[in-house]
C-alpha cells in the first residue's frame, strides 16, 4: 500500500500560515512526522494561493527536500503549466497530480508527462463531470490507460484516481468503488488505483472510523494507493492488520515490528 | 450481522467464580451490558464444569432468562445429552452449539434438533479433525447443509461455523475464511455462515485491531454471524461502519442513530 501524505497544501489554514511566514522549520517538523508514519510520498499543493501558487510551490519543495532530500514528491496543481515548472527541480521521481479524461486537460498535460520520468496520478473523469456510475468511471479508466501508454508511461507508473465519493450522499458509492477497482486490476494488470481517502466520509461523524474500514475493504478489492494523513494512528495500523489478513505480511512480521516500533499501540 | 455474546463462559475464570458462588447479579448484570451493546443471542456454556456442568446451565439460563425474558440464548456444550436437557427450558427459539460432520457426532445431536425449533449451529469438521484446506470446509459444509435440511432445519436457521484459525499459524487462514464464506453463501442461498472471531488473532498483540479489521473483511465475504465479546467497542462500531460502506444502512440511519446513542464514540 503506497500511502500519499496529504497534509502540505495550503488550503489547510496552518499550512497556509506557514507558507505566508515561508515557516521552513513547521513544513519540515510536518514531513518528518508523515514520514515517520509511513508516508511513501509526499503530497504538496499551494492550488489554493492563486497569485503566488508557483513561487509557494518552489519555496515548499525547496524547503521539503532540505529536510528529506530522498522524498518522493506528489505534485500537486490544478494548474499544467506550474507542474511543468516544478518537475525538474525534484531529487526523485515525482507523480504527478493530476492528468484526467477531459479532452483539454489530457492535452495540457501531455508535454509535462513527456517531460520526465514520472508517475501519473489520473484522475477518472472525463468532460461529462463527475462520474455518475461506477461504468462511467471504468470507460474514463479504459481512455486513459492506453493514451497514458501511448505517451511512453508504463502500466506500472499509472496511478488510477476511481472518484470516491461519500457514503453520506450514496449509499453505492464505497460499494461502487470496490466495484471499479476490481474490474481496472482485473482487466488492466499493473496499473494501480488510488484514492482521495477522506472523501468517503464526508458528512459523517467519527470519520476516522469510516476511512479506516473503508481502507480495509478496499484493500482487499485492489486499491494499492491512497492520499491521506498518515498521521491519523487508526488509518495506518488498519492498513498494518489489512495486510496481514490479507495474507500479505508473512509472519506477521512487519505488524509485529510495527507494535515493537510503537507505530501500533497497545 | 448476529452477535452472539460469548462472555457467558465457564472457562473465563470471573463467570466461573461467579456460577460457583450462584451469583445471579454478576450474570445479570454482564448480561444486560452484552444485550445493550447489541448482542442479538447470548451463548452460554458451562462446559468446563464436567462434575456439574447441567445443573449449572439450568441455573445460568434461569437467571439470565429472569433477567431477560425475551433473550434467544445460544445453549453450547460438548454434551448432546446437556442441549437435551434444557432445550425446553428456555423461552426464546435456541440456538444449538453445536453439531458437526463428525458421524458420532451428527448422530447423536439428531434427536436434539428433531425436539424442537431451533437454530443450529454446525461446525464444518469431520472425523478427518481440523480442516486442512478450504476445500475440506467446504466439503463438510456440502454434508452438512443437506443433511440438516433432512432433518426439517432450514437454510435460514443453519449456521455453518467455517473453523477460523489463527493468522498467526498460517498467512492464509482469514483468506481462506473468506474463500470459504463466498462458496458457502453462492452455492447453499440462504445458510448462515458464523465464526469463532476471537481464533483470528490468537498469538498476536493488539488482538481487538485484528479481530476488527478481519469483522469488515469477512462481512464482505458474507458472514452474517460471529461469536464474540459484544463489549469491545471497536468491534462494534467496525461492523456499524461495514454496514454503511457495504450499502446495508440506508442513510446511514443506523450509524448515526449508534453515534447518538454512544454506541459508537466520537
Amino acid at each position: 500500500m503506497r500511502i500519499v501524505g496529504e497534509r502540505i497544501n495550503t488550503s489547510r489554514k496552518k499550512i497556509n500560515e506557514a507558507v505566508e511566514q515561508r515557516d521552513a522549520e513547521y513544513i519540515q517538523t510536518d514531513i518528518s512526522a508523515q514520514l515517520e508514519a509511513g508516508a511513501g510520498l509526499i503530497d504538496v499543493n499551494s492550488g489554493s494561493r492563486r497569485a503566488s501558487e508557483l513561487d509557494d510551490l518552489i519555496w515548499l519543495i525547496d524547503v521539503i527536500q532540505e529536510a528529506a532530500p530522498k522524498v518522493h514528491l506528489c505534485l500537486d496543481s490544478p494548474n499544467p503549466e506550474v507542474l511543468k515548472a516544478v518537475v525538474d527541480r525534484v531529487n526523485e521521481v515525482p507523480m504527478l497530480n493530476s492528468t484526467t479524461a477531459e479532452k483539454d486537460r489530457f492535452v495540457e498535460m501531455t508535454p509535462v508527462i513527456q517531460s520526465c520520468e514520472c508517475d501519473v496520478l489520473a484522475l477518472c473523469i472525463d468532460d461529462r463531470g463527475m462520474p455518475k456510475s461506477a461504468d462511467q468511471v471504468y470507460e474514463n479508466a479504459s481512455f486513459l490507460v492506453p493514451e497514458l501508454e501511448k505517451l511512453g508511461v508504463s502500466r506500472e507508473r499509472i496511478y488510477l484516481d476511481t472518484v470516491l465519493t461519500a457514503v453520506s450522499t450514496g449509499d453505492d458509492a464505497a460499494l461502487a468503488s470496490f466495484d471499479i477497482n476490481r474490474r481496472i486490476h482485473q482487466n488492466f494488470k499493473g496499473v494501480n488505483t488510488i484514492c482521495g481517502l477522506s472523501n468517503v466520509s464526508f458528512g459523517l461523524p467519527n470519520r476516522s472510523l469510516i476511512n479506516s474500514v473503508y481502507i480495509a475493504l478496499a484493500m482487499e478489492s485492489g486499491l494499492n494507493a491512497a492520499i491521506c494523513n498518515p498521521l491519523n494512528e487508526r488509518l495506518m495500523e488498519t492498513i498494518f492488520a489489512t495486510d496481514v489478513l490479507l495474507g500479505r505480511d508473512p509472519w506477521c512480521q512487519k505488524y509485529t515490528s510495527a507494535i515493537r516500533s510503537g507505530r501500533i499501540k497497545l
